[in-house]
């Protein structure tokens, strides 16, 4: 099985981290194919980053589409077009967002999202509605900007910890997710630490990628996610999401 | 005053048909700016076409917001971008979904939004719930294409009539909604014959640009519409995006 | 065009207040018929007095359908006898709370409503449910009788004050709605001091009114606000509404 | 233990329909002061009548408090000025619309509310919004005027049956809720001949006013009911409130 | 008429306090039946004691049905097996939760459930949720075990006095609810306390009981709610329900 | 890694089917350890039937923590007793039912449950609200008893694809999910039918078991899930639960 992870960050070093923590979660008979998405924004910091990395994206989903890929996973936890990508791709296509909430859904009543900056909530806020979460979920910023988590000398990881503690008292959180991609590697120390579930995406996305083909489940193509006939693209993006 | 009206849908004949809806809906004082998005799909179906629009559209805004225009209206029913575009605007940013579901809600206890296919209905249903909607209102598709309403010989507005007569006995519906920029025209003819109030969103939009600038209200920069500092692009679109 | 603002609070001063803000926001063809409802409580504070203005006001509305007024703009913030004036009118009937709501909605993913007691909170409470807002506002109290506000000497402008900055922390406001229509002459100063668009609803209301007007948009009278044969009054009441 | 049950509707005959009802569901120990408002609507049908019996049903209200009943039910399906009553009484006060529906959650997963008019639905769905019932609930109008209940030669028994079969089937309804007074005396009948609970809200707003007083709890007058200082009322108004 | 109030936690202690409440609430004609169930956990707290509860708790709502009560009362606040008991019950099954919170809707717009430990919030929220109650209602513990309130020497009511008062401020709670059947000894002493209703659900189920059974509605066997066929056990708690 | 499947009906047959579809899912390191519950209802239809398969199926739960499996699935479509089996359990505790509404929530808009009888719909109902998809999912029953689906004569399947039938058009369903682990065989064949996703929850199981396991997540022990100290259980479920 062959599952395509797609960073579109446009920061090859994020992409790593992505790559570590998606091949610690496969299982032995799944290659990761972990991308860089070729144009965009180098972080991914609320609505107008979320749009401009969505052409990067779609070009990388449609080359999994055409190597026949098993899944795709958008490794950002804004979950950034995915709906775009649903209607473009036979293969499914998770997002680590949607991922980790299910895993958090299955081992707590209640929990928390910890995520990058304070501009992200509401874009966060606003996928718990859309996936039914609003009622057991939080969203928290700890201030830390997406490539400081790329930086050892950063104060990020005192940061997220700090709001975890708060998490946990203030919201009756009984887990806590990471909400950025480039958290990953935070996980397992944390869960440690904090003696609660800390639970990061990207993991989550490929094993949920993993059932989806085990089960012969793909994106449903009826009413909603319909391919329709390829649409004239007009302009430099035509050239663009041609390659050129 | 000076409203900018960006139609992310790349074909100019639509951007005439929304124009003189803006046009007709304005003030006197208030100079209507219409423009055709120089990059994307020639019509917007769907959530795939929308994340292909957004550069193009985006481009329109930050050029609107050198101009100094006094608010700008998105000519998309799916108000596609909506969010990015207030990210990164001072004046005031309105979507003409919003817009029409604004003044329905004015006059209808409960109404229905007539779009074009069945692959945009979940789209839409998913800005209705994030604008608290999801209780007065639902959405149907007259299976039009948006290119077909340009087109004289279709059987568009037939289709259209149709689906309204459904609506108003089937959702007992107090109001409709026309679901595509492309439909402005249809308005009064379909409320005539109807005998119920038939709201097209590019003037209600154009209406509520002028409401937001008397009142000197703009796009607030506190929290979820914080600018933040220029992110970098890499590849392709990062100049695309400095119009090269 | 001719727009009516009714002050269901009989006190003449306050109509002043809530007349000059009306005028303001009116476009140059507008009139403001701006009048003081001739019968009812010295101000609205809550449930009961609610009720008790809805003969006075309903006097009103009926003056204007008579007088062939564009739209009716009702000068309470908790919209009070909205659905009653709409099932006897065919002009728009546009609240100041549902107005300023909606101008929030344009500019802010969450919003504040600050009002005068903590007994009108439930009212507006579930107003705001009922516009399908209660996962993006909230509503708090300064502890100021809306007859304060009438009165320069009162500590009414510093309660109102502490309570917005309370608001843009504690709640994440990104605006704020000023809730009661006594409040209007504070908007812009407030605005300009805590750097973030805090918004009146009497100029808000008055441009939606403008806004049905051009679009040739009246109250649906489909179902909810069918009129119905005259109901037969009996007691005081009858000669009340009869302007004996 | 006093009861005092009031009919907003300005219909004496009704008011006997109604006292019968009220008297077959009370203790023993119960006594039952049926009165029927003094001054608004002959029957109350959507929001404008509800608006125009609120200043009789408040002076009803007071009286029964001067008299130190033990509860007040208000008689009208809508539960009209239910809250107002609220704020300035100090013994409860019921509603025999949220008595019915509160009656149907205890023997039924789903219910359905079959009422008078269609132009009364908007008014009841946005009760159960209120109530928190949307989810479990639905409305339906019979199309029966108020006073046809009244008239034994109408055809209004047949179409409250009709109504009832279709809500049965198409609206997996578990039990039926009368959305009138008028209907009291219809709910044995009709639950036998349909074999399934048919619920008048009369009784069940009785039985609901002793549960409150034998438990001594009253109306909270902390937070959204205190009743204030008595405002000053102004217009004629003013002398119908004191019965002159 | 015959009420059968069923203690499912099996501590006779608990049942005397339950007995006492339901006899103190009910008519003159009531005959209170209270019994402990005869085998489960001797205090339920949170989900897994609830789920023991039930086999004992269904036995004695079977033998209530043998000898024809008019209604069965589940004198727990989790309202443990309710909808089990519905579906083998023809007689009316009333849970002291779902009692007490509708008791708290008629004299409070919002109300706060104090229950006794921390680990039993979730089902309760859960049961809010089910009730449609989560926008007017909040849950609290005071880390109190259910078996602590039948020891006089503990700190139990010092702790649930408490926690009303940050209830009252915090939540801005009208009214406030006893979260277990033990504590229903506690209500009146507290309501005078604090100055605002403190709702016990024992009697107010008692009451509900005596109301549904006065109206003559039965639980509905229409749909959710048939019995069907009686099922085949297997195993030792084939045994158990047949009282061997 | 040892996955325990534990079926709550007490029928083996049933356990076959469950057992198949599960090491079907499996991973090849994954051991498979399917049970059927010593003691319940030979099939579980409806609240009764799930709360006399708990203790059978608690025992079960307690079993396989003392083995130290990785992960628990409950095999019954209405996920019976999961909160009380993850508040004594270590490791994560995954209801088929809600394991695949979670499959289905990442390849399709909206989906329906396609469940055995009538009487079930309502817990399947509160259950999607539980899980927050009351706005996605919708739930149907082909009237075909559990144990039906065990018999090769019975028209149980025809009866089923015709539900699917009309929930593709009536709903507009993107998916369907099969509501009772009993359908498991019957996924592919009606998925390649109805040239949809059909989706199975047991393989679903199995796959977030593993996806827990692997990512080193367990059941959270702060707040709901807290096991407490044991509690004493009185009468004959004492030595039922000791295994006497």
């Amino acid at each position: 099985m062959r599952i395509r992870v797609i960073n579109p960050n446009t920061t090859a070093a994020m992409t790593e981290t992505i790559a570590r923590a998606a091949r610690e979660a496969a299982a032995s008979g799944t290659e990761i194919d972990a991308v860089t998405s070729s144009t965009g924004p180098v972080s991914i910091e609320g609505y107008y980053d979320e749009a401009l990395s969505l052409p990067g994206l779609l070009i990388e989903i449609r080359k999994g589409e055409t190597q026949g890929v098993d899944a795709h996973v958008i490794a950002c936890f804004d979950d950034t077009g995915l709906d775009a990508a649903r209607q473009i791709a036979t293969a499914p296509v998770i997002g680590i967002g949607e991922a980790a909430c299910h895993a958090a859904m299955l081992i707590a009543n209640r929990f928390t999202v910890v995520t990058t900056l304070e501009r992200s909530i509401p874009a966060l806020e606003h996928n718990l509605l859309k996936y039914g979460l609003e009622r057991r979920a939080r969203v928290r910023a700890a201030e830390v900007p997406v490539l400081a988590l790329e930086d050892e000398a950063s104060d990020a990881r005192a940061r997220i910890d700090a709001e975890i503690t708060r998490a946990l008292v203030e919201d009756r959180a009984e887990a806590i997710v990471l909400g950025c991609a480039g958290m990953a590697k935070l996980a397992r120390d944390l869960s440690i630490k904090h003696q609660c579930p800390v639970i990061d995406g990207v993991g989550a996305a490929v094993k949920l990628g993993e059932m989806l083909s085990v089960l012969g489940l793909k994106t449903s193509k009826r009413w909603g996610y319909q391919s329709g006939t390829p649409k004239m693209l007009t302009g430099p993006l035509a050239g663009l999401m041609r390659g050129e």
